[in-house]
């Protein structure tokens, strides 16, 4: 394909073409030429308020998310701040080499909206850029703001160590759950526990939910006291049971978050995330240094016993 | 205590003082100030002949060395080459918190040579060096090679990635298992059929040691093809049985790797402990960039939106 100029893509995705806003998706997640002026426009746009659902495979998030599009187009707010008439929600899935599209499982759970000029789907798969997801969905989250998406919904399949990371990387973190779930060492083994906003006991039609809930809240009690005490919402997504009330409980979250909360929150993960960049341009860099003349001098040098390991270094690295 | 300088004590640990040998191995694992000195002087001189074993705990090793530290002693020589008339070993638990002597277990199992004057016995633990123990332990063996022991062993407890890493930066590796312990799922899935040069079936007056050798046969058929086809030793080390074969083994891989074969590994081996050096180097860089004005000015940029996460990690690494 033709590359184009991020700055004209933003203006049609600007204007509605999904196309364009596609596009943009895909050099971030490419992490090629286009990367960084898209990224720069990115930043230079409001944030959008992301909701990030997380959860073991097979609780019903995509079900879940699609009731969520629905109740959040009916309403067109969360708390009483971001007003938005459409919906982008990102689909991540790191074990996943499909992206582009929604996958397959979930085009056809949220096939009530895929053809919904107000709603916009994508699914990001690792592939392209050398930082991986925990990179490119900040990124990417950043370019929805500046298509004029301020509310987002991100998903992410499976509780590994990045799932958790990209869906705690939200303004509203929800851990969704099922009845029979509740045993506190699954939930805190996988660091659910901390990055909760709310809970919600999925498919809630099902045996288990009161000591689903009893253990959740057990869990709660041991766990330290911030704030905020994590909501847990009773959910049956597959009759659209309970999304209401889980949307609320979203916008009592962000009314929680008023100003300066949001504010805090949201510089401790630029923090983060300038962390994770200084990083990985530090790594390329150092991966960049491990070839050439002048490495393989050092090696040399070492081999033969004139210098040491860290001395060889710093040579390569120069002046600190 | 008080500091003393590195090259009087490489001078009184040549001449055979254990505690000076043993302050230099303090400064090389807490890192610190006289680490730096410390590995300029081990790195000129020599390097040790290395034999790594690795192995799930409880098969025997420390039995195993403790018969292995006799066997060297009494043949003074490795293939026909390096000889040596004292034996050090390096005992490395990545899990203990305990260094400096050796630990409990290994105290015990190996009594018979703690006193002994041509045996020199030291624990490692994660514990200060910052680059960890995967920096620490190749130093720790220069320090060795330089204060006159020209042949070392370094023994790791446990199958996970740092100790399979540290077993296989020796010349020589060797895998300790049991009988019963062939499948190969288990054995391919902890990385140690790439690793071993030689496979020892220790505890071998049990029963399963036919299915045993059997199994790891047939990985090994299954297994790439190098020029060296990695033997199968059976030992019974509560006995003394086997290890003087054991020993004759690693003579045979000392002699098959000659003079270019040694220089080689031994060349890739440099090139990744300096690849190690460069990315920790590199680390502490980006750790220390992390704070600070610039920091904090980049942050308050990125929050108001006059900068994104690539611009503001250049700008503080500066130029490449």
């Amino acid at each position: 394909m033709i590359a184009r100029e991020p700055d004209v893509l933003l203006e049609e995705a600007r204007d509605g073409s999904r196309t364009a806003l596609a596009r943009l998706l895909s050099y971030v997640e490419a992490g090629a030429d286009q990367h960084r002026a898209t990224v720069a426009l990115a930043y230079g746009a409001p944030a959008p308020y992301v909701v990030g659902l997380t959860g073991p495979p097979g609780v019903g998030k995509s079900t879940l998310t699609d009731r969520l599009i629905s109740t959040a187009l009916k309403k067109g707010q969360v708390g009483d701040e971001e007003t938005f008439d459409q919906v982008a929600v990102l689909c991540v899935d790191p074990s996943s080499p499909f992206s582009g599209g929604a996958i397959l499982g979930d085009r056809i759970r949220m096939q009530g909206h895929a053809t919904d000029e107000h709603v916009f789907i994508r699914s990001m798969a690792t592939r392209g850029h050398l930082g991986g997801l925990s990179l490119a969905v900040p990124d990417a989250l950043r370019v929805l703001g500046a298509a004029n998406f301020p509310f987002v919904f991100v998903e992410t399949v499976g509780v590994g160590q990045m799932e958790v990371e990209i869906a705690s990387a939200a303004d509203t973190t929800v851990v969704v759950t099922n009845p029979g779930w509740g045993d506190s060492m699954q939930a805190s083994k996988a660091g659910l526990l901390e990055i909760a906003d709310i809970f919600v006991i999925n498919k809630a039609d099902r045996p288990g939910v009161r000591e689903t809930r009893r253990d959740l809240e057990q869990m709660l009690n041991l766990g330290s006291q911030g704030e905020w005490r994590p909501m847990i919402i009773e959910t049956c997504a597959t009759n659209d049971e309970g999304t209401e009330a889980l949307f609320d409980a979203v916008g009592e979250h962000r009314t929680f978050l008023d100003g300066a909360r949001l504010v805090e929150a949201r510089r401790q993960r630029t923090r983060a995330e300038l962390d994770k960049v200084v990083r990985f341009l530090v790594s390329s860099r150092a991966t960049a240094l491990a070839r050439g003349d002048e490495y393989e001098a050092q090696v040399d040098a070492l081999v033969e016993g004139s210098t040491d390991p860290y001395r060889a270094a710093e040579t390569l690295l120069g002046a600190p």
